[in-house]
């Protein structure tokens, strides 16, 4: 076979089960891919590929052995530098963080190689996953961003080098690179995910994210990762979602669908104006434009003030240590978060649960939010884009998908971001699904 | 019968269950009580005799219908003023809140109806569950503060006006009540009991207290009122501790205490250091003096810094709309509050739960630690007296009781305090049951 890189992991777990491939075999091609792609998109931040080969060799044995197989077996995996694993430096972006090998993985991390994955490598992250850019560009086009601080992830799912990638998400950071590399992106309901052994920018904000090239694997990825761990504060133990099952459903009656513009829609680009408009003519009565309450644009400034005071917290150890060799992007983030008030800081988290009951509330009358992924296609040049259109969601927790339906005149992938009600998550997929099939 | 208000809540419970008393008799025998001591003690913020016997006649009708009975069935509770009642008027201690009027009752107090008690009526708290003094005095002694901020709820168990109340503690409002008025007060782990429709004054800090004259019947009010409630998001689901049971057993080895000093040993009064020599001669090598690490000094600003800025956070309304009918000592710690950093905000949370680790940690080797209740015995005047010997362990969210095992020469109660690792609250029942019997 050729090509196996391009498999979705679904297909691929299903083969190696079956037999008809090893994991070695995927393994090597997903290898050979980097190979030819890497030069060119620079996602890697660290790859070793015998030890990824010893890790299929391993697979393709328990195989062998009759052992059984969980959802991911022999599948390889892309995972973002800021999730420690315990075989493999996790270096954060960091300058300060050069040579961290943590004994332990991620929770997440962790999970993945429960189901089966092979951990193929860690992926370039922005400085401490925040503005300052890594080495990567966008799979479409070297001259863009791909995105951040997901970048590594998104763009090599983007690239085939990887069916499936994790990232991480405060503000913008697993939608935005979703839509600019043209990949499906998930940031799942606040408290889903466990971010034990994540590098913590804010306990409030920090969520982890998913990316890959189909809703199914999105799904399958998911639902490895989403189990209770008592050690993530914001975690409470209940049945996780059902994705994979809930995705291959019909939905018992037509979705409809919220239009929301959000209080950024004038930072929203023409290309993404029109895109929107068209969506909107195609969807007909499907799709019903909702102005949010003004009460909604306190979440912008909210979402700062919380981001900015906890960064300040979570890094005041690389900011007395060792600020001259933080980024100065960084530098002032960690100074403004500095002189947040104890008040301000208890007013935004205020905010953020009002905002969350508003969305419960607005989301009930619908089967999910439509909504800009990001203001544009990437942007030409190494900043890595705003995340503007993702801050509201990120605040208040709610689920929210990137779907790579839209490209502006040139061919750039645009994504539609669609957002549903906290715990949601297995429904937004399913609508997703809808929505895709409605528009193709 | 007489002395009916002498009898403990489980005594009451089982002869009402018999049929040899009813509750109405009970009730009619309580506020007698109140109408000897309250005229010196001024334990009651709202009584409504006609209300209350109605709801003893309700329980007394039901017991003749054969409907079953809860485990304070009949029996009469107060609460405190800060806990929401939708039957009478809950008015925080504070001028601003006057003719309040809650739709709905507090959580532990709705649990409370649900295990057949008759809420009796509203208790004394200070203003806002804080520093400024009610009206209640030390039955004890007139001269002397009951404690507070749950002054009405310790001194009317005292005073043999009820045999059962709730108050609550974000610093030393339950023990420190206790110990002045020799009752047994317990303030549960964090998150054990519901704090809906409660006075907020502190997400982390705030707890319910509980008040009784026999530790049995601590255990059956805290068992009535330990009930999982996803509105409080302090709270797990988890299985409650078996209260009454592991009360009632032996411990299987005889149990080692930690006598622990804390870093404000020097605010203990003589009579305090004296009793606490002769308690540690008492118990020979079942205590063991244990030093506590230096960095447990930090506990002290750090419930002072997340309580104030909580305040300033919870109290803006009342402090922006009517600054000049707080006290002054209210407008000052809501000031303070507002000078809070987000920072030292944060970082005094990091404290709170590097303490609560370092316990654990300590009472493992242990079956509780054994330290004051508060300086001494209840001071002269009408200011509360200082929390300072409970500020840590509220900071740290561990259970703690107040036993009042001691006396000055006077003859006045103190308290001994025995604190336990978080959720050990069975165990520390059971130990402090064990340690009345060795020094009686």
């Amino acid at each position: 076979m050729s090509d196996l890189h391009l498999l979705t992991a679904g297909e691929a777990a299903r083969l190696i089960r079956e037999g008809r491939i090893t994991s070695k075999e995927l393994v090597e091609d997903c290898l050979a891919q980097i190979e030819a792609r890497e030069p060119a998109v620079q996602a890697w931040h660290y790859l070793d590929r015998e030890h990824a080969l010893a890790q299929a060799e391993r697979a393709d044995e328990a195989h062998k052995a009759g052992l059984p197989h969980g959802p991911l077996h022999g599948v390889p995996v892309g995972i973002k530098d800021v999730l420690d694993t315990c075989d493999m430096p996790t270096e954060n972006g960091c300058a300060l963080h050069a040579g961290r090998t943590p004994r332990r993985d991620a929770a997440a991390v962790a999970l993945l190689r429960e189901a089966g994955a092979i951990v193929l490598g860690k992926t370039v992250t922005t400085e401490l996953a925040y503005y300052a850019p890594g080495k990567t560009r966008n799979p479409h086009d070297p001259a863009r961003t791909p995105g951040g601080s997901s970048s590594g992830s998104a763009a090599a799912v983007a690239a085939g080098m990887v069916p499936l990638a994790l990232g991480t998400q405060t503000n913008g950071s697993t939608i935005r690179p979703a839509a600019f590399c043209g990949v499906y992106g998930m940031k799942p309901t606040h408290g889903l995910v466990s971010r034990r052994n994540m590098l913590r920018l804010s306990r409030t904000l920090d969520h982890v994210g998913l990316f890959a090239r189909t809703l199914e694997d999105l799904a399958i990825l998911g639902e490895a990762v989403m189990r209770y761990d008592a050690e993530d504060e914001d975690m409470r133990p209940s049945a996780p979602p059902p994705l994979v099952r809930t995705l291959a459903e019909e939905p018992p009656v037509e979705p409809k669908l919220a239009l929301v513009r959000t209080p950024v829609w004038g930072q929203a680009e023409p290309a993404t104006q029109a895109a929107f408009a068209e969506l909107a003519e195609a969807l007909g009565d499907r799709a019903e434009p909702v102005d949010l309450p003004e009460f909604f644009a306190e979440a912008w400034p909210a979402q700062k003030a919380i981001m900015e005071a906890d960064m300040a917290h979570n890094l005041r150890r690389e900011y007395e240590a060792g600020r001259e060799r933080l980024s100065p992007v960084m530098r002032e983030t960690i100074e403004r978060g500095r002189a947040v008030t104890a008040q301000d800081y208890l007013a935004a988290h205020d905010i953020a649960r009002a905002l969350a009951g508003e969305i419960d509330e607005l989301a009930f009358a619908y089967d999910a939010i439509l909504t800009p992924a990001a203001p544009g296609p990437a942007p030409i040049g190494t900043a890595t884009g705003s995340p503007a259109f993702s801050t509201l969601w990120t605040l208040a927790g709610v689920p929210a998908l990137s779907l790579p339906l839209l490209e502006d005149e040139d061919g750039l992938p645009m994504g539609v971001q669609l957002v549903a009600r906290r715990h949601d998550d297995a429904r937004l997929l399913r609508t997703a699904r809808w929505l895709v099939s409605v528009l193709s």
